[in-house]
C-alpha cells in the first residue's frame, strides 16, 4: 500500500528528490533468469535525458544507472533489483524565492498543505525528475514481456497535430520532438521555439501504441487493464487527460459505428475490422493493439510573472526562473513508454497466477 | 491485491453476476460510529435503478439493499460492511445464441480468452449490473466524508453538448438524462428516442465535481488523487476517457493560459483565481472543486447486426436482443459520483494516517 | 489492505457477526475451471460445526453454506466466489451483562478502547463463529491444490499430550477430538467432562501437516511460507504460539542436531534424512513435510466469576453464561488446517506468477 | 504485495545480497516533521554489527548507514526514505563448493528449486546480513512512536535460561549476549565458546516487551497485532517459533488460570491483574505491556561434516567455512525490536485513519 510503488505482482517503489543526492527504484517480483545489465537500461535513459536539445531543459544530467541487487552473473535472481542514479547537476542557486512563495500549477501548495512543509529544492520529490526512476523500471519491464513492442510519439503540439497520413514510425528518433510526422517536427521547432524565447510554455499530446499483448492479460473489475494504464498515465507529472482506443471521440458515435467486427483470422485468433476500443473489452486484452493517448499541460514553470500568495499568505508575484522544458510532453515518451510496459508485464505475470 | 477490490484504506470488494442470485459488496476500514442503515443507501441505488423511463434498459430490479453486517444499533462498527442486492429479474430468455457467438464491443471474447469459459448470462460478471454494488458502496463513503458534496451530470449525448450558460444545477434532478440544461433535455429526448427505435446507441460524457475536500488530500507518486481518480472511472463499464480539470484542452494552451493564479484568500485559504488543474496539484487536493470529465462510449448492445465469430472461430452475425440502455452513460451518473467519494474517502483517511 | 482479508492473489475476505442475519467470505483470484459446490465445501463447515458432542458449545447451527457468485455450470469461473452462511440460532438471551461489562480475555475492552463501541452480542465481529467463514474458504483452496494433502490433530490438551507412538491418522476422525491416539482420546474424554462440569477450561495444542507442497513454494523476504503460515495461525481466536518444525525445541539443539541432511533421492528430488526445519528453509518449501504446532489457549468463557469493570470504569465481576466450547482448540483443527490451505494455495499462485 | 516489503500504511521494501556492493531500506509512509539523521538511525546498526566479540562473526562491516532521500533540513518530508548501506568486507574467497552443493538448513536448495539459480555468495539474499535493513528501517520506526519503548534480550541459549529473579533491565547491554542476568552472561560466555571451538552453534530465545502502546492499537481479523508480530519475528532468518504471551504455556493452564482480570485504574485506563496474554485481545492492544518470545534455531553453518548433494543430485559433504555466529539469536536481539517497532508504527498511523 506504499504510495510510492506501483504494480501487483512486478511491483516497483520510487525514492528520491530532484536535489538530493540520488534518485532511485526498487523493482520487486521480476522472474529470475533474464538477462540484464546497466546497458539494457541505459538506452531509454538516454530517450529522456535533459539536454539534449534546445527544446528540453538544460539541466545536465549524465543519468547513469547503477544496478545494484538482484542480478548474479548479468542474470535477474528473482530477488528485488535496486536502481540507483546520481544527481550530479542540482545546481547551487539561489531558492529563497520559491522556499518563500508558492509556484501556481505545481505542487509546492499542496505539499505544504500536506506535510507542512517541504524540500522545495528544484520541485523536491514532485519534480519530473523522478520520471528517470519509471523509466529505468520501465527497461526491466520490457525485459518481462519480450514478445511486446511498445512505441510512443508525440502527435500534437500548442494544438498543432500531426497529419495520421503522414504518419511514418522511422520518423519519431531521427528528430528532438519524437514526431512521426517529419512536416510536423518542422513545424514544431518554430513552435517551440517562439514559445521557449517568450517565456512561455506548450502542452501536447502523447500516443501510445503496445502490439503483442495477448488476448486475456489485464483482469475485471478494479483492475482492469485500461483503468490500470490510466492511472500509471494521469500519475506522470503534467499529465491531465488519457484516453483509451477512440477515447472521448467515441462519446460521440453512434453504437453502430464504434463497433469492432470480428472476423476467423489466422491461427485460431479473430481478426477485427476496426479497434475503437483501443484493444482492451472488459478490462482485458483482445489480442489487437493497445492504443491510448495522454495530455500533458503546459510546462508550470515560465517567465511570466504569476500571481500568488508566500507561506505567510501574503500577496505575491512570482516569476520562475532555472532550466526548464518549454513542452515537458516531449520528455514525457520515454515515459509514457516506461508505464505501459511495466503495467503490461505486472498483468502478465498476473494472468500466470491465476490462469496458468 | 484483490482485483474485484479498491481502495487502500478503506476498501471494497464486489461480487456477483448478473444472473446470478444476487450482488454485494463488502466495505473494510470504515470508520466506526457513522449513523448508517439502509435508508441512506437506497436513494443512490435509485437513481441508477433501470427501468425508471423509456431511456434505459426496462429491466425490472427493485435493488433493494440489505445490510449484513458492521452495522449495530443503527451506526457503523468499524467491521466490515456487507452490503447485499439481490437479483429480481434475471428473465429465463434463451442465452443460447450469445453462449456461443461473441458479442463485439462486450467483454464476451475476452473473458473466453482468459478464462477459458464464462457466465454469459446477461453478461455475467462483465455486465453493468456490478455497478449497483459501487453506488451501494459510493453511499457509505459519502458518509465518511460529509464535508463533500459531489455532484455529477451527462454534460453531452451523442455529440451534442449543453450550453454552459444555462447550467443549472437543480434541473439535474428534474428530467431523465441527469441534465444541467433544461433545454438540452428537451433535445435529447428526441435524440435518445430516435436512437433507441434505430435499434443504435450514444455515447455521452459526464461531468463530476467534489467540492469541500480539503487541501492536503492525495498523495504522490502511485497514488495520486488524480491517478486514483482515473482509474476509478476508467473502471466503470463503458467509460473510454478521463479527464481531471481542463484535461486534454489543457494540451492546447500556453502556460500563462493554463495557470491557477494564487491570492490572499478567507480564513487563511488562498483565493484561487481560475481552476484548470481541477483541484489537484502533484496528486494532492489543492481545496478547490474536484473537477472531471469521463466519456461513455455508446452501449454495445445494438439491434443492428453485427459480424463475429462463434466459440468455434467461425464467422457469424449476432443481435444483441434484449432489454439494454440506449445510453449507457445516463446511469453512468451516479456509478460516477459513487466512485469518486469512494475515492476522496479512502484518501480522506490514509491523510488522516500519515498526517494525523 | 483491508484488514478482514488474507492473501496475496488468492485472497479472501470474511465479514459478519456472531448474532447478525449471516457470515460469509468472498474469494478472489481463484483459477478458473475448478469443479466447485456447495458439497464440496460442507463436508468441512460440518466438522468444525458446534454442537456435535458434549465437548464443544451447544449452540446449533447447521453451518449450511450458499455460493452466490463465481461458479457457472458447476466450475469456477475466475470471478469472486461468493460464499455465506445463515446464523440461525441466535438465542435471544439478555446480553445486558455482557454490554456493560467486560469479559476478561475477551476482545470486549480492546473493541470498545479501539472503536468506542462493539456490537457486544456474543462477541459480535471477536466470535469465534467467524472462524466458519476462513473454513469455507479453505474447502476452495484445497480445490486449487489438489496435489497437497493437509491434516490437522489435537496433541495436547490441558497439558495431557498424545503418544507419538501411538500415532493413528486413522484416529483422528473417529473422536471427538482429532485425536490420533486412541488411548488419549479416552483420557481426554474425562479431562473435558471434568473441565466443563467445573466451569472452567482448556488449553490444546494442534499439529498440522501439509504434504505434496513442491519445492519452491514460498518467497522471500516478507511473505516467507513460515511467516505467513505464523500469521495465518496466529491470527485464529485464541491462538497465543505457533512453531515451524522443531519450533522452541530448536532452540535447544547445537547445530550438528538440527540439521536436516541430503542425499540423492529418487526422481530427481533430493531425500532428506530429517525434517527439523518442518518442511521450510529461507521461506521456501524444500519439499519436505510442512509441518507446524498451534497453541490455543484454554477458552476465556467460564462460568467461574472474575473481576472485571464496566464500561463506566467501575468494578464489577463477570460470569460468562451461555453456551461455550470446553476446549476451543478442539473445533481449532479445522480452522488450522483451513488457514494452511489457503496460504499454500496463495503460494502456489504467487510462485506461478514470478516464476511461470 | 512486494514479497520484499512488509506493514500497511508505514511500509517498508529491502534490497541488497550478501556480497552485492551495498544493501538497503526504503521506507514509506513516514509521517512529516519527525526529526532524522544518520546519527539517530546508526546506534541500532551498532548494536547488531558483527564482530564486535568473539561471539559473533567475524566479519568486518562499519555497517554506516546514508539517507538518500525524504530528509530535508533534518526532518522527515513525508516521502521515501531511501537508506543504504555498504557491503565492506565481501572476502574474496573461492565460493566454487558452496557454489555447488547446498548448505543444509540454508536457503541454497529451496531458491535453486524455485529460481532455477542463485546468488550463492554468503548466502546472497537470503544471507542474515539483510537484517541491518530492517534495523535501519526499525529505527525510523521508533521515531514515529516516541512514546513506546521496546526492549528485547536473549533469555535462553542452548537450553540455559535465565533466572527470572535475577532479571536486571541494566545488565542487557553490560555483556556480549544482551543478557539480563549477569550470572547466566557468566555462563554462556562457557557455552558458547565450547560450541563455538567444536566447530558448533547453539539456538536461543529472544524476549521483547514494548510498553507504552495505548489500547487500542491493532486490528480485526487479518491484521491483528499478534499475527502481525508472529509474521514480523517468524520472518527473521532462524526464527522457527514465536509465543505472544504466555505462549503454549497457557494451552497447559485452566481458564481460571490464565484470566487477566480487571481493577479500576488510574486515569481511567483498568489496572489489569495479571498478563497472561500479552497485551493483545482480539488482536488488538489492551494498554498492557506487549510481551513475546522467539524460537532462533543453531547457526545452520557448522564446521563439521553434514551430508548433501550438489546442484547435479551427487552425493557430497560439506563443511561451511567461513566467519559465521556460534549464536545466531544473539545478534536477532535488535532485529527483534526493530520488526516490533515496525509493527507498532504501522499499527499507530493505521489505527489513526480509521479511528481518528
Amino acid at each position: 500500500m506504499s504510495v510510492n510503488s506501483f504494480g501487483h505482482v512486478l511491483r516497483f517503489t520510487t525514492w528520491g528528490e530532484s536535489h538530493g543526492p540520488a534518485i532511485g527504484a526498487v523493482i520487486d517480483g521480476c522472474p529470475p533468469g533474464l538477462p540484464l545489465s546497466e546497458a539494457d537500461i541505459q538506452p531509454f535513459l538516454d530517450k529522456r535525458r535533459p539536454g539534449q536539445s534546445r527544446f528540453t531543459t538544460q539541466r545536465r544530467e549524465p543519468d547513469d544507472v547503477r544496478i545494484l541487487s538482484g542480478v548474479f552473473e548479468g542474470r535477474t535472481t528473482g530477488t528485488p533489483i535496486s536502481l540507483m542514479i546520481e544527481n550530479v547537476d542540482q545546481r547551487s542557486k539561489d531558492y529563497s524565492e520559491v522556499a518563500k512563495a508558492y509556484r501556481p500549477g505545481h505542487a509546492d501548495y499542496a505539499y505544504d498543505a500536506k506535510y507542512g512543509f517541504r524540500d522545495y529544492r528544484g520541485g523536491g520529490r514532485s519534480s519530473a525528475r523522478e520520471t528517470a526512476s519509471r523509466v529505468a523500471a520501465g527497461a526491466v519491464a520490457r525485459r518481462v514481456i519480450p514478445q511486446v513492442a511498445i512505441t510512443a510519439w508525440v502527435s500534437e503540439i500548442g494544438g498543432d497535430a500531426i497529419d495520421p497520413a503522414r504518419f511514418d514510425m522511422a520518423q519519431i528518433g531521427a528528430n528532438a520532438f519524437f514526431c512521426p510526422d517529419a512536416e510536423a517536427a518542422v513545424r514544431w521547432e518554430a513552435l517551440v521555439d517562439e514559445a521557449r524565447k517568450a517565456g512561455s510554455s506548450l502542452g501536447a499530446v502523447v500516443e501510445c501504441v503496445a502490439t503483442g499483448a495477448p488476448a486475456g492479460w489485464g483482469a475485471p473489475l478494479y483492475a482492469k487493464l485500461d483503468a490500470e494504464l490510466a492511472a500509471a498515465c494521469m500519475g506522470i507529472n503534467a499529465v491531465k487527460g488519457v484516453e483509451i482506443g477512440d477515447g472521448f471521440a467515441a462519446a460521440r458515435l453512434r453504437g453502430e459505428e464504434n463497433t469492432d467486427p470480428m472476423r476467423p483470422g489466422d491461427g485460431g485468433a479473430p481478426a477485427f475490422l476496426a479497434n475503437h476500443a483501443g484493444g482492451i473489452a472488459g478490462g482485458i486484452a483482445t489480442g489487437q493493439p493497445i492504443r491510448l493517448r495522454v495530455a500533458f499541460k503546459p510546462t508550470s514553470s515560465i517567465l511570466l510573472p504569476v500571481e500568488t500568495i508566500d507561506r505567510a499568505g501574503q500577496a505575491a508575484d512570482i516569476v520562475t526562473k532555472g532550466r526548464h522544458d518549454p513542452c515537458v510532453g516531449i520528455r514525457g515518451v520515454p515515459v509514457v513508454e516506461a508505464m505501459v510496459a511495466l503495467v503490461l508485464a505486472d498483468h502478465a505475470l498476473l494472468h500466470r497466477a491465476q490462469c496458468g
